[in-house]
């Protein structure tokens, strides 16, 4: 098992030099979050992955979760790195002071959350949860739920989870059974069956806070009769302490194809004691803030495994000698040379890398605007920033688990057999980053989101303020001859997605199958060209750098290098993908469901 | 778990219609190898498929081969089914008669090998082992080397494997270290370690025939000193029975991503009996043989497994209630449409379709030129063959696993969450095709071996017999109207390869590097290329059919529209692998090893 290294100087490039984060956070009245205390925040946080969480992630997948009688265990050591992240205070850092939080922002947590995931894609995803549930409840809680649920999920000393899908719906929550009766006390009974609840019962946390979506009888058929609830596991005292069992139970839990270690559970509610957050009926609403958070993790993950697999990668890359170069011997006084020597070593190793630090910058990116949207007074900034986050996230969402999986697959690649085998732990990665192309809402889920309800349902309009900034880019960059090798490209496969979602535009007029057809190339098409954005806007850093002659030099060549890979190597995929959607929905549509197979 | 159901129309098309195996099979002198014949075994291998390889695959993954002590059992069921397939003669098929086979073309076992793959890859890979050490004895060994191993094996009582690679050497064979000592009486005494022997050791056979690759002492370095061996499990007597143990064990087995049902193993030879096949020195020429027909049984997994998860998607698409289509409902009675209606479920479903059926065409045609190699005794045939053969077996065995591994990827995203649930076998699929993208060289062994040693190697003439055929093809189509959707676009890609090729070759004099750098891009490219082709010929038979009247139309239809899916959605990717290749070694080459990382 190649040993993970938390890619601290990336970090601090992509928060501190690409996005200012300190004068991000001192705009929006972090003060806290000097540099100093972000470097000290990091370097610790690197410290606790590679020595608390890198190192049970191989053993969590051999373990898995084990069910008894409802009850789950968790694999060896992860009681007891739970129980280290807590005392840590790693659960407070961007939770609100108000409840035992430290008040830092977001976007640091996010910077975080990837080593976690990068290290221990597994144990990472209790945290993520719990975040999830939090959200919600401070987002739309009353004060007495916040007051009796928040401080201990704070603390990390319970957990959350979101329960929304069933056994017979998953993206078509409006098809949802579970029903929830309003009892006497004003409280609610739950009574049904949810499935796929990720740390719906483990042996970590003295308690579990379900977020659940129900039906209340007589509410509308469809999305626009879903409430929400907190179903907690152990019902709560008024002191907020915890008190006798509630009618909830965990069913089983799934054997998985990764994630081995998060517990993916069937939990049945049975006449369990709730509570409703926000208004009747507009459950829905209420998970999107959730479910915007969500998928920048998810991302967040494509880009920790791209990562993960790299490392692992170039290591063995560095160590196996294997044949001789072909422009000449390069290891004279070894049997052969190391393998990185060959061209398509470094094809997979550069794909992985272009991927993982442009990806990086895109979620840092996003994580910001997250920041922004939280704490900004400036209403203008907002809306763009809103309009940028909700453009973004489903590209950053299926883009960058999709590319994070064939990193993944490129890791095995590079081991040649050896990658087969579970003990080099590049199987693993594989295996736990799939998940992400699914969970959260799939690729195709997330396509239809960019394509049909935010684009063409804005009439483009969403796509404004983040076009905006990338023209202004492109045009402060025009005179610089360095960055035509940058600017050019962006500005022709821009222009190229312009006409295209014009294009898409019209044909759906004629046949709303147009969109789903193009949905998913469209999206693909969208995540290699934001990369390349923001590849473009590393490359322009790294130039001043030199060009000021401040820092590490050969770590601001080899990021114009690798962008230069990206842009040359990466980026032309899109066009495969531009040439698809021109042919439209036709052949996708014309075989008749009975005439797949004879 | 979806049921396996063997694709026996699609086999006859391909076989029948496309290829003409009858006239094929006359002319080489297989008469036996009528149209009642090969479809009476066809339908037989179907029904021993569906009934007792198929239900043994999710039990061979969750129980996986155990070692004990030296000795591996295989899960349940799987002795047995083992037992069936030797007492219904399947392993004789195309072996020679004068051994006991049955001496049918070897065109028609590749056929059935998709089958069984598909169903149950792990079991598949039992025989499939054989078969190539099989053909390793029956063209290099001496007549004492086939009488005393051949008729067992051809049999099945005995199984076979190849024993290749060792810890720090896979694809660089030259560096081998396991030695072999001239006795006394003419063998050869084995000393050394072999890994990731597939079928290395198991409770299936009554003795296990391992071809071994050795270096005898005072041999050259490198792989001009390789030589090759046969060295059973158990010594043979002079009238072919086992008797007393040979120094050979397995040292263990090891622990994979897939293929869990079939053993990969240590094998320790601790001064081993082993009969030397073939000249001294000689041993990787003889190798040669067994790799292509391997690499070609690699390809047909690729096949099988997209097929396979096709087969699974498509019934789940059917089933599963989510959402409505945007076009309007369209099952009004139930809570939902069906998800097949949705079109990126059906681009997931119909790139699935579009690879499986038209690499079983890709792969029928290359075992039809395997059956030409054995048995044509016409000179200028079997070398226009041999250059076909050499060329697309790379392209087969590379592109058919990737896309293949891709499909099965494509058929977790039909499922969603629950594809990645182990019970609905989705995930398996998966798992256990990826190894074929690793194994029998790896797809950038395979994209070297393709443009470096054998088109650049040859200046382009590989390229001639395959390049007029399908030249031939699109003249002779040049004045059917209907045709020009799929004849036009194969001369354009054609076209630009040739230009392409063309570029590397004066590139690649400069830097040689140039040739890796572009080699896995150039051999997807030719991938696409070269399905498309298939993909025409196929609509010509159902043109033909259908102007003809005969048969059943709505099948011939569904070929013209799968077919038209991909020359819309699926052969444009090409372009984005150009593009990639144009831009060439540059962006590879100039990162420095030591700042890949920082």
């Amino acid at each position: 098992m190649p040993e993970y290294k938390s890619p601290v100087r990336d970090i601090k490039f992509v928060m501190q030099e690409l996005l200012d984060c300190e004068t991000h956070y001192q705009k929006l009245g972090y003060e806290d979050a000097t540099i100093d205390m972000v470097d000290a925040i990091i370097g610790e946080a690197a410290k606790f992955t590679e020595q608390v969480i890198a190192p049970i992630n191989q053993i969590g997948d051999e373990q898995g979760c084990t069910w008894n009688n409802g009850e789950v265990t968790t694999p060896d050591g992860f009681k007891e790195a739970y129980q280290q992240y807590v005392e840590g205070g790693w659960p407070t850092l961007a939770q609100s002071i108000d409840f035992g939080g430290q008040g830092l922002p977001h976007s640091l947590n996010t910077a975080i959350s990837e080593l976690f995931s990068g290290a221990n894609h597994s144990f990472a995803m209790y945290p993520g949860l719990s975040h999830g549930a939090l959200a919600t409840i401070e987002e739309h809680g009353s004060d007495f739920q916040k007051n009796t649920f928040m401080p201990k999920l704070v603390e990390g000393v319970w957990t959350g989870t979101m329960c929304l899908t069933e056994p017979h719906c998953g993206t078509d929550l409006g098809m949802l059974r579970t029903k929830a009766e309003l009892n006497e006390d004003g409280s609610y009974s739950l009574t049904g069956t949810k499935i796929f609840i990720s740390a719906g019962e483990h042996d970590l946390s003295d308690n579990i806070v379900h977020i659940v979506i129900a039906r209340i009888p007589g509410s509308p058929e469809g999305s626009k009769g879903i409430s929400l609830f907190i179903v907690p596991k152990f019902n709560v005292t008024e002191n907020g302490e915890v008190a006798d069992k509630n009618a909830v139970s965990c069913g089983s839990i799934e054997h998985k194809m990764g994630i081995n270690a998060n517990a993916t559970c069937v939990i049945n509610f049975d006449g369990a004691k709730g509570y409703l957050i926000g208004e009747v009926n507009r459950g829905l609403n209420c998970m999107f803030t959730f479910m915007n958070a969500a998928r920048l993790g998810v991302a967040t993950e494509g880009v920790a495994a791209a990562e993960a697999s790299f490392q692992g990668a170039l290591a063995y890359a560095k160590d196996r000698l294997q044949m001789r170069s072909l422009t000449g011997v390069k290891n004279p006084d070894g049997p052969a040379d190391a393998i990185i020597v060959h061209p398509d070593v470094r094809r997979m190793l550069l794909t992985q890398k272009s991927i993982a630090e442009g990806g990086r910058a895109l979620v840092a990116y996003l994580a910001q605007l997250v920041d922004i949207g939280h704490a900004s007074k400036d209403e203008a900034e907002k809306a763009a920033t809103e309009a940028k986050l909700a453009l973004l996230t489903p590209i950053a969402k299926a883009f960058l688990t999709e590319v994070g999986l064939e990193c993944t697959s490129h890791g095995i690649q590079v081991f040649g057999g050896h990658g087969f085998i579970k003990e080099w732990g590049m199987e693993q990665l594989m295996r736990d980053t799939k998940i992400s192309c699914l969970y959260e809402g799939t690729t195709g889920i997330q396509a239809l989101d960019l394509l049909a309800r935010k684009i063409l349902g804005s009439k483009g309009e969403i796509l404004k303020p983040f076009g905006a900034e990338v023209t202004a880019f492109c045009v402060a960059n025009a005179g610089n001859e360095a960055m035509q090798e940058f600017i050019q490209p962006i500005m022709t496969f821009g222009g190229d997605l312009q006409k295209m979602t014009e294009r898409i535009g019209m044909k759906a007029m004629q046949n709303p199958d147009e969109i789903g057809a193009a949905s998913v190339d469209y999206l693909m098409y969208s995540g290699y060209l934001t990369l390349a954005y923001f590849w473009a806007k590393m490359v322009k850093v790294a130039q001043d750098k030199l060009a000021a002659g401040e820092g590490d030099s050969a770590f601001y060549e080899a990021k114009i290098k690798t962008a230069r890979f990206y842009f040359q190597r990466i980026l032309p995929r899109a066009s495969g993908h531009a040439a698809c959607v021109e042919n439209g929905a036709v052949s996708m549509m014309e075989l008749a469901e009975d005439d797949f197979s004879f």
